[in-house]
């Protein structure tokens, strides 16, 4: 039995015993979520997840940061130094995107030292492969790309994107929109070119079974991925892209019937006005699993600080209703983000989950505003900077500017609001 | 006449001729704007300001940068430094909350320097004066008060924060508030305590009618402060805070017949979920005065971070109407600011000032955004670079790591989803 069928028999694996502990949250409470299918708990059989998390309905936002080698930068270390920052910053997961050197023998080394869900995105694997053979994507073929699921899934991912809904009729759509970005996902990219060249159905939607199959098997949670999000604000909403959502909809029904849990990827830029409207449009196509956004951009004009833009469009979709949001980081559109850039992106997306939190009404989501703001009023500054986000960087830029009277901050010197003589 | 009053005489004097120029609308429609009071120009008399603005309804969302010394920094070339760094990086509006030092040479240096309106908190200059003849602000005189008013007014101050909202009956809901963080406003700290402790009215309030003299002699645009404003999610929203509201809604109409123009200022922390409601009340309590926010900080827990996480806020609040951002840095909370995080807090503040102009259906306002977009799918990157908010920091990203092919950048490196073969 998978784990989804498992809970759904009254049992109560181990896994959801953990992981509600982790979420601090009733078992029953979390069980029903994950049997509606409104919650997921992403964490494959036989792992050993020392910080399990589930994500969805009335839980916590989660943080998603990615990390992986690009053919331009392809260390290891480098790698596994960016593994740590994310950790150390509270990065609730983790997805492995390598897409140069041993995709393999990095993709392990993050899986043992990685103690939160790992994702990853098995069809860079099977376009790693062509380039390296300096092979066209188009000679994508079935067998491989259904191969490098089973692969990742050996190596012990706990969940798995696939662009499941880039199919024939999404691509005959897309032909219409006239977009200004065409296609931004890599994985979305391949597909519908390959699509349009070969004129052959996606296979990860024409063999979707089988695909299921192997889910059920490694119990992996599938992340329907939204491979023609839209890549500018100009192409948000558009046709295209909401078409493929409604494949990924009947496609979340496959899944729960095949006992294999999912969630839906979402966007990608879209204008500030519209944010809400896109969780909502979601929710009510993909029958209330979790929404897992990148983003979303609220403008396209600013690279270089794509994590703040990121963390508008992310506070405002999970105050609708998103559930887990993918970091972006200073680097984004740029370059491949360093170990500084992956800090401040899972920094970033905390803030907006947290915000979000707040607003959600989730229980004690204030409690931590409370407790900081209880110590600003005291000017308990060892409490205050302990309590930060990130204590280290509030240190340090404090440090930067110490006042003569250490009691309040070089901001206001002796006229410090909160020394108010009255005590009001 | 005040300008004001000229623009209602149907005359159009070079101040509005010039402003509707910068901010490419008609004489008459700006017109209309400033005689409804849905907008001002804060641009004193005598003054020459080489980039105008207004600020107000159906115009760009402006941001303003506050600059200024503290006893614990007070260096003028810091401050010139500071001043530079905020025009680079596109602020519409400073203000020189100067503390420490000599804060008339240094207003008289940064007015000379700068070539948009500048704001001032004259009270300052009353609580700066008691401090260094160690004198305790509760000996502040009405009349060292009004005398601070005038002194900024002849030197060049286009628009003042004046905290009138402070009264007797505000302080005596204050008391009932149990607030968290108290009064965290400085202007606001010190009149609420001299209230508390001398029993009468605060002067700016009481004589209000003279201000407005002094005001309309100087065609200061009044900023009606907000003493009150919530130090921490928990205060926000409180019946203190609406009474404050209130009686700056009063005083806008008061300003009004007196030829003055008048914005109102905002908080502050305030929760994800009502950043809207607070919007919208001051809009229906002020009369649709502009509306000039600082954040808001939708979470206390994250100094180090505070440009962000008013950048949040401020998207939010903009797009429901606010008109004004007041930048925030990540010194915010921790120390005085320096060049490097004027230059991060201006940047932040346009991020969601722009994201919020294409909400708001700004005419055009996505233009910029469609143009970096479609250099973006042109992988043009001389073009991306140069359309980036912060080029030089795009620039300096990018090149921290250059793909072999420079056509592509080293995230994606050849698996760049823009190549697209199907050029879909």
């Amino acid at each position: 039995m998978s784990l989804l069928e498992e809970i759904e028999s009254g049992a109560t694996p181990d896994r959801l015993r953990r992981t509600a502990a982790a979420e601090q949250t009733s078992i029953e409470q979390l069980r029903a979520k994950i049997i509606a299918g409104s919650a997921v708990i992403p964490w494959a059989r036989g792992n050993e997840l020392a910080q399990p998390c589930a994500i969805g309905e009335g839980l916590k936002v989660k943080v998603n940061a990615n990390i992986g080698t690009s053919n331009d930068l392809c260390r290891l270390e480098r790698e596994m130094d960016k593994l740590r920052a994310c950790l150390d910053a509270g990065a609730d997961a983790v997805m492995d995107l390598s897409t140069g050197g041993d995709l393999r023998a990095i993709r392990t080394a993050i899986r043992a030292a990685c103690p939160v869900s790992l994702g990853s995105v098995p069809i860079y694997e099977v376009l790693s492969d062509l380039i390296r053979e300096k092979r066209s994507p188009r000679e994508m073929t079935a067998a491989a790309m259904l191969a490098a699921i089973r692969l990742h899934a050996e190596d012990g991912v706990d969940f798995m994107t696939v662009h499941c809904g880039v199919t024939r009729r999404t691509v005959e759509i897309l032909r219409n929109d006239r977009r200004l970005t065409g296609v931004v996902s890599r994985g979305g990219s391949a597909l519908a070119n390959w699509i349009a060249a070969t004129g052959q159905e996606n296979p990860y939607y024409e063999e979707f079974d089988e695909l299921l199959a192997i889910c059920r098997e490694y119990d992996i949670t599938l992340s329907l991925g939204d491979g023609l999000r839209p890549g500018c604000l100009a192409d948000a909403g558009d046709h295209a892209q909401m078409e493929e959502l409604y494949t990924l909809g009947e496609l979340v029904l496959r899944c729960r019937e095949a006992g294999v849990q999912v969630m839906v990827e979402g966007p990608g830029h879209v204008p500030l006005q519209d944010v809400e409207a896109q969780v909502r449009m979601q929710k009510v196509a993909c029958h209330n699993a979790p929404f897992y956004v990148l983003g979303p951009l609220v403008t396209d004009i600013a690279p270089g600080y794509d994590h703040i833009v990121g963390a508008i469009g992310g506070a405002l979709a999970a105050r609708a209703g998103a559930d887990f949001l993918c970091y972006l980081t200073p680097a984004e559109h740029l370059r491949l983000p360093d170990t500084a850039d992956a800090h401040e992106g899972v920094i970033a997306s905390r803030i907006a989950a947290h915000a979000a939190d707040i607003a959600r009404g989730l229980p004690n989501a204030r409690d931590w505003d409370d407790a900081i703001s209880k110590a600003r009023k005291a000017r308990d500054w060892e409490t205050q900077l302990d309590l930060a986000i990130d204590p280290q960087s509030a240190r340090r830029r404090r440090s930067q500017g110490l006042p003569a009277d250490t009691s309040v901050c070089s901001m206001c010197s002796e006229l410090c609001a909160l020394k108010g003589e009255g005590g009001l």
